[in-house]
């Protein structure tokens, strides 16, 4: 969740009414928005006066409005905070939103204020948080609708209104057993709709489509964008419902992993927070760690390249064009190797068709850029002849810049990693070295 | 709507189902699976065959499969097709799902199919149509559930069951006056948990947030990402309720806008397709035009690099790793300054603390990349002064990249233009032109 700037007008009201105590006042404000608007224009506040205000509201209200902070506030806010006020404030909060903020505190500090918390609400707590980052568990909340299978469509909804679930997660009802397990599910739409007698078994769907809570998150986002769903169950290894995740966390998931790809794919170590806020020692870390590895790779190219004593100074000049060339088609065919598996647009058993497209295309496109490599070599070269040196390496660079570019992810998704860690300029980095090897001997062998 | 590869084992079983003319059977399979889940498994029957196994279905089960074909699919169906189907299936498609095919076909043929629709939707689809592509307008289904204000939620749950309006849309209901202006909007649960006899003005929420049809995508893709809707309400420019955009078509914004920004991020024009269905004219046109455009900034390169005639040989092999050195940390800049500014985690405005930022962390990165640039420098040199070109070049370029990588998205954004247009080869080009002149000159200035 990415906020605006805080909204600077309303700050010296909201001062006004905390320094008059008008906790009335600061109440109704807070009922009339929507939580995200409230936690947007007072996070100008200092930590005392935000407290303060947060006070001011029934606790239920609070535990709306403390997620929409942004992660590094909350965890500023929890720490400068009276305990006291922890433990209802956790007790309400939604589980997903609470696990997100005490995965980000310090473990100590956690087991510190979980005696706060009722015992039923500890249990949630210490399940969700001991999901593996990353797995459909960290992503998923423990509030959900459930019904028995035998009941009426109007029994039903008269169980619903006294259930009262949270908005993201009454839609959905889903059908369990004595045992808690997954029998299908119903659509508070299908119950409305359908005649008050109806029986539950008889409504729901029992196609339904579930994930393992130790799944990983990516195939929670998959199903989800594909069947078009609210929200998705997810069972334990005994196909019992333990939770759901809901639309908001996976569009959340998928932003953020968005710009994680985009930060790899750049060679910088996902930041995990906004830009502005990162510290500069850890900004300076995420993007230095590789560089130094870029820089170790670079450090090879010119040793390769001080060993070449060729008496044709002219090629020198062509040095960065030709590593260049072969860098940037690597880095084309990288990027859609890696956003078409990530897309679900390829499988790694399509590494054939790949490899073909790949030496069509590059084909096409090292011709197209060895013509005006030769115009430019003939400028240059002492005969043109020797100008063929150019077309030759730029073709070659290409194709074999294309080749390592598409083959490097489809090895790292083989070998379980990310294929995004093969970061464009990491790619380019190889390529380097391999298009200078590529242009000494080329230019060996027509110029001897 | 990305899918799969189709399920082999299942099309042998359609196959004779079809070929026995099986209709209850194809039917009972398209009804007790999720319409993904038909389209999945029903992707591999050609043409003919699976305008068959559709005509099998009741039209409404039709119109639901249809859109999770992938779109060039969908396409070659449409032209494919009997005449006569085409009309009835327009008319029961979700407006958003038949506008986005709508606009992948050949203008005059939809000129063609369309007097096969009722007058009603014709008028629908033209509306639609008729936004411009990336506008809110584009991504809107115009299929929503409305009541007006003075009725009680028990009528108002009754004349839901008469409208019984499409799945993802009956979860919001919109509240309007006369002239289709927007009042408020209530959710099916407040309005399930409400007692009958409270009147919707009273349940409803008046701080409704709503989009303009003609603000760009972004916008609501923004607000839905932060408020946690299901659908946010767009309006006209007189306030007057013309559709709703719904989570699942933002969630598919998102993917597609993630994809098209990291193709454009290495220099390929967005595909807007499948790589593996891409035609290889079009990729190679797509990456070509891109390539050219970058091969055209290192011939300046080469030219600049032509005439330098220094005496001493030994720098020539440091070229590459020079120019990498900014093109990386160039790379990591820009990368984070468009992440930055399209979550929403940095605007325009603050172009000050970005400088500041990126000098003080290029300053460090520089430091940190001289030192075994130095040593490096050490092996190659005839003595330690001459080495010292090496440093303090790496120091120069990184410092000079991450300024340039930085400042070409702000104005790239401050145009107005997509600040992702500023690709990595991109920035990587103009700074190894920039790294070419200062290498020159700082070898110039310490060994003249």
């Amino acid at each position: 969740m990415t906020m605006p700037a805080a909204n600077p007008i309303l700050i010296p009201e909201l001062r006004v009414m905390l320094a008059e105590g008008d906790t009335a006042g600061l109440c109704e404000v807070a009922k009339e928005l929507h939580p995200a608007t409230v936690a947007e224009f007072s996070e100008g506040l200092d930590d005392g006066e935000l407290w303060r205000f947060l006070a001011a509201m029934p606790v239920g209200i609070q535990a709306e409005v403390f997620p929409y902070y942004p992660m590094q506030r909350q965890v500023e806010l929890f720490s400068a905070a009276d305990r006291a006020h922890l433990g209802p404030l956790l007790e309400s909060m939604a589980p997903d939103s609470r696990d997100d903020l005490l995965r980000e505190l310090n473990p100590e500090f956690v087991e510190e204020i979980l005696p706060l918390v009722a015992k039923a609400e500890r249990h949630d707590i210490r399940m969700l948080l001991s999901c593996p980052e990353g797995s459909v568990g960290s992503l998923m909340t423990t509030e959900y609708a459930s019904l028995p299978a035998e009941i009426s469509a109007g029994e039903a909804i008269a169980r619903l209104r006294s259930q009262a679930p949270d908005s993201e997660s009454i839609y959905y009802i889903y059908v369990i057993d004595a045992e808690r397990r997954l029998l299908g599910f119903v659509s508070l739409r299908d119950l409305i709709l359908a005649k008050p007698t109806s029986i539950v078994a008889d409504l729901m769907q029992k196609d339904v489509i579930a994930v393992r809570v130790d799944d990983p998150q990516d195939r929670v986002v998959d199903l989800l964008a594909r069947f078009d769903f609210i929200a998705i169950p997810v069972v334990d290894d005994r196909n019992r419902l333990v939770g759901i995740v809901t639309h908001d966390d996976v569009l959340d998931a998928v932003r953020q992993e968005a710009t994680d790809e985009a930060q790899m794919s750049a060679a910088i170590a996902p930041l995990g927070e906004g830009y502005l806020e990162a510290a500069l020692v850890s900004l300076t870390w995420k993007r230095g760690i590789w560089l130094a590895i870029l820089f170790a790779t670079a450090a090879v190219t010119a040793m390769v390249l001080a060993r070449w004593k060729s008496p044709h100074a002219w090629l020198v000049a062509f040095i960065p064009l030709v590593i260049a060339s072969g860098g940037n088609s690597g880095n084309q065919s990288a990027t859609l190797v890696i956003t078409a598996l990530s897309a679900g647009d390829c499988r790694l058993s399509d590494w054939k068709r790949i490899l073909r497209r790949e030496f069509v295309v590059s084909l096409m496109l090292g011709m197209l850029l060895a013509i005006p490599g030769f115009l430019l070599g003939l400028a240059y070269a002492p005969d043109p002849t020797h100008a063929l040196v150019i077309p030759a390496t730029i073709l070659s660079v290409v194709m074999v810049g294309s080749l390592v570019g598409c083959v490097l992810p489809l090895i790292f998704r083989s070998l379980g990693l990310d294929p995004a860690l093969m970061s464009n300029p990491f790619v380019s980095a190889i390529v380097d070295v391999v298009g200078i090897v590529i242009y000494m001997g080329i230019a060996l062998a027509i110029l001897g």
